[in-house]
């Protein structure tokens, strides 16, 4: 693929990775698909984890559920660095932070370079001025926040009318006389139901394409601007942000509260708006991927990639999107080190950059390495929070998922041995991997509280219970090893 | 009581009220005070509550369990009105609102006059600058906001250092020494396992010294500034606003995740904040509350009060602090007048101003009225909210508590019917009218959630659940009409 293909195909991955596919067939997201599978261990598997690489399984297992090395490392990125999005110092700082540690751990770490966006929030404040019965010389307060690449409104903001629609369809049928010079607001709802129910990502699905393509559409109406209903399942007044294509125009996000007030007063007539966005997309940084190679001792050419992204939204500080997935990823290495563990293929840790705001790390990883994907046996990225681990979604041939059956015998007692197939790849940043035929696995957690937080300010560290993170090390850390260490390289 | 003791009561009931009792003895905020009643009604009630009464009490609760009035009064006071803050435009368009809709109903409105404090919010935004293994060049945002009443900064903030305290017996230890000059940090956990657990208000009573009396305990010794962990039980990066006493030095109250961080990173060694907050004190305002009588037919000089308080915060728009607690009282008058009920004594309803800032409101009436408190039979307030209705706290006799029990009948079949006793005023608009005497009732709601939202921007619409709100009518309309027109006055 071209780098603008690749490039366009991450971030569509990114934006919806792990939620087309139960958007768009009847398969929901976390009924598992289970292994029509023998009773008894075939023998392919008896070959590929003979006794002692189980036992080696088990103490992994073992030593992750008692290890605080992901939690220290994520307090430290989440507290002491803070919010890391792509250009900033921070992501700066959190970069030569996590080479750090992981060169003391003894690992081989390369920084390869990306170029990453550089956009900064600015000011983002809205009021309503005009509405039915409104109290002269009032306004009400709007709380948003500028998505990500937003354009800006000049310093003093703009002042319109408010268009309420509840889809697209309803944004065409208006047309642009109807629409231009207007703040679209996009008044999708997150079926919070659904999430509750333990379809989260569904739920994501549906919603984001708005935030995705709705400002882009609005403006190909001439609206002024472009909100988009909080893409979330909680009710605390929080504006929920992430990443719009490119619209030319400022587009935010209000919190559920506000749209539905907006959308009430619109109900009743007319509604007018003040609204003030002033991000500033400045030039592209250079940033960097961190890659950590702990050697195989049969074949160190073949690699076996554990990953997260460490760019995070700047509201929060990026605690469970994604710090928890870069630190179970090191936790991994610390894990086999620790044990004196040498895998028989390469163990590569991945901290990804910039899976936020167009996904150029993972772009710039499959350009510098593609032609060595013949050569990666699998990849896993953790990308989905930090709750309790249910197990692994996977975009592989059902032989090899069946394969897995002894892994998910070892992560069997803490729960995390579910296997749901997947026909898109479960990870932003493995995606292009995937779609050059590596098996790719995402670790899975429960979800049912992941949308309360994501992309807002309260993505913070006190949302990681520690006692979960360690379910999660220990489940990439186990994969990790028995994908590296099984016989033979897991069948494409 | 001169007025000024009179204020100083009503704002240390209208900061703890209904949780000191909680907090001060082993007598558990949620365990009903069974009554020792006997199997059959006693002559006393059968006397107090003849047949016709009994179906009247019947046909009123089933009238307001399919009635939207109130939910319609709520949405236009939150909504098309907004936030009520005293001495705001919005606190004056609520008074002409609903005197307006209660004369409507063909009631008797006054306006009683009432001057309230006039503050304004302005900036408020902090930022970590310095800490340990800090990145240079960067700074950690605080998500905090104003304590009401709260002194100014210079409009570029103060910088300073932070000290983290866990109570006043840490904070008298640090000495003026280590305290003058810095920022004092108040790192009172709100207790939600309580506050889950059915002991909101016994949480909230325990943390609200803080946030009540901190600031100036630290401007006692020489503090720059006070800060606290917010109130609340919730982690949605929300910070909680609430009275404080005055302290002249700026106040606010940090998110429970903010107190988190700058408590961790205090332990790791110096924690520099600048803050900026710019509130303003303006003139007092001349205000009101809202006072209509539904004359009695046999005793008119005979009062029963149904209230709740029509200001808010200004950061949410005040649906279950207090607005709830208003249109449920409204409803009460709506419904006797659509039923064409009228009560032996007077139904009073009032919309108490200025409950937040102050308590002034109820200070006027107790001004104004307190020669007339031996003819107040009894009073009820609802300020705990809009979520389902357990019953009433009640400060009154018990052998008055007892003759209750045919209301609690009529109650129960939607779970209304609990009553617990208080030794605290059970409400802070009515709490000098207890003192004096009068029974005194406060609605009581499923906190669980109450803290969640209580004075944050959280403080919606979307939080009241419709067929809770009636639920919450019917208890105060039944009550309200019961203890009017009962046979004898309630006994003091």
């Amino acid at each position: 693929m071209t780098r603008t293909s690749l490039v366009i195909s991450a971030i569509f991955c990114a934006l919806v990775f792990a939620t087309a596919a139960q958007t768009q067939t009847a398969q929901p997201k976390n009924a598992p698909v289970p292994f029509m599978a023998p009773a008894q261990a075939s023998q392919a598997e008896q070959d590929n984890f003979p006794p002692q690489l189980l036992e080696e399984l088990s103490a992994i297992k073992t030593a992750a559920l008692s290890d605080d090395y992901a939690y220290h490392q994520l307090a430290h990125l989440t507290e002491n660095i803070g919010p890391r999005i792509s250009g900033s110092l921070q992501a700066k700082a959190a970069v030569e932070y996590v080479a750090a540690e992981i060169r003391q751990l003894g690992l081989e770490v390369h920084l390869e370079e990306v170029k990453v966006p550089h956009w900064v929030r600015g000011a983002e404040t809205a009021e309503l001025v005009d509405y039915a019965d409104h109290t002269a010389g009032t306004s009400q307060k709007i709380v948003l926040t500028a998505l990500g690449g937003s354009a800006s409104t000049p310093a003093d903001g703009i002042t319109a009318d408010v268009v309420v629609v509840n889809n697209f369809d309803e944004l065409k049928a208006l047309g642009h006389d109807k629409v231009a010079g207007k703040i679209v607001l996009f008044n999708e709802l997150f079926d919070k139901q659904k999430a509750a129910a333990g379809m989260a990502f569904a739920a994501y699905g549906e919603a984001v394409r708005y935030r995705g393509a709705g400002p882009k559409a609005a403006a190909d109406l001439g609206a002024a601007a472009a909100l988009v209903r909080s893409v979330g399942s909680a009710d605390f007044r929080l504006p929920h942000t992430g990443f719009t294509f490119p619209s030319g125009i400022p587009s935010g996000a209000v919190t559920a509260e506000d749209a539905d007030l907006i959308a009430h007063l619109a109900a009743q007539g007319k509604v007018r708006m003040r609204l003030t966005l002033t991000p500033q997309k400045l030039p592209d940084v250079t940033s960097y991927n961190v890659i950590a190679d702990l050697k195989g001792s049969e074949h160190p050419e073949q690699l076996v990639v554990v990953s997260g992204h460490l760019d995070s939204w700047d509201l929060g500080t990026g605690a469970i999107d994604d710090g928890a997935g870069v630190v179970v990823a090191m936790e991994a290495a610390e894990l086999l080190q620790k044990l004196h563990l040498r895998p028989k293929r390469t163990l590569r840790v991945i901290a990804w950059m910039d899976e936020e705001s167009g996904s150029s790390g993972s772009a710039a990883y499959t350009k510098d390495h593609s032609t060595e994907f013949p050569n990666h046996v699998a990849a896993i990225e953790s990308d989905s929070g930090a709750a309790h681990p249910l197990g692994f979604e996977v975009k592989m041939s059902p032989h090899a998922a069946e394969l897995l059956r002894p892994v998910l015998a070892v992560l069997e007692s803490f729960g995390a041995n579910a296997v749901q197939s997947s026909s898109y790849p479960p990870g932003a940043d493995i995606s292009a991997m995937s779609e050059a035929g590596v098996p790719a696995l995402g670790l899975e957690q429960d979800g049912r509280t992941y949308f309360y937080y994501h992309h807002t300010a309260a993505d913070t560290l006190d949302k990681v219970v520690p006692v979960e993170l360690r379910e999660n090390a220990a489940a990439m850390a186990v994969m990790g090893y028995a994908l590296a260490s099984m016989k033979d390289p897991l069948p494409r």
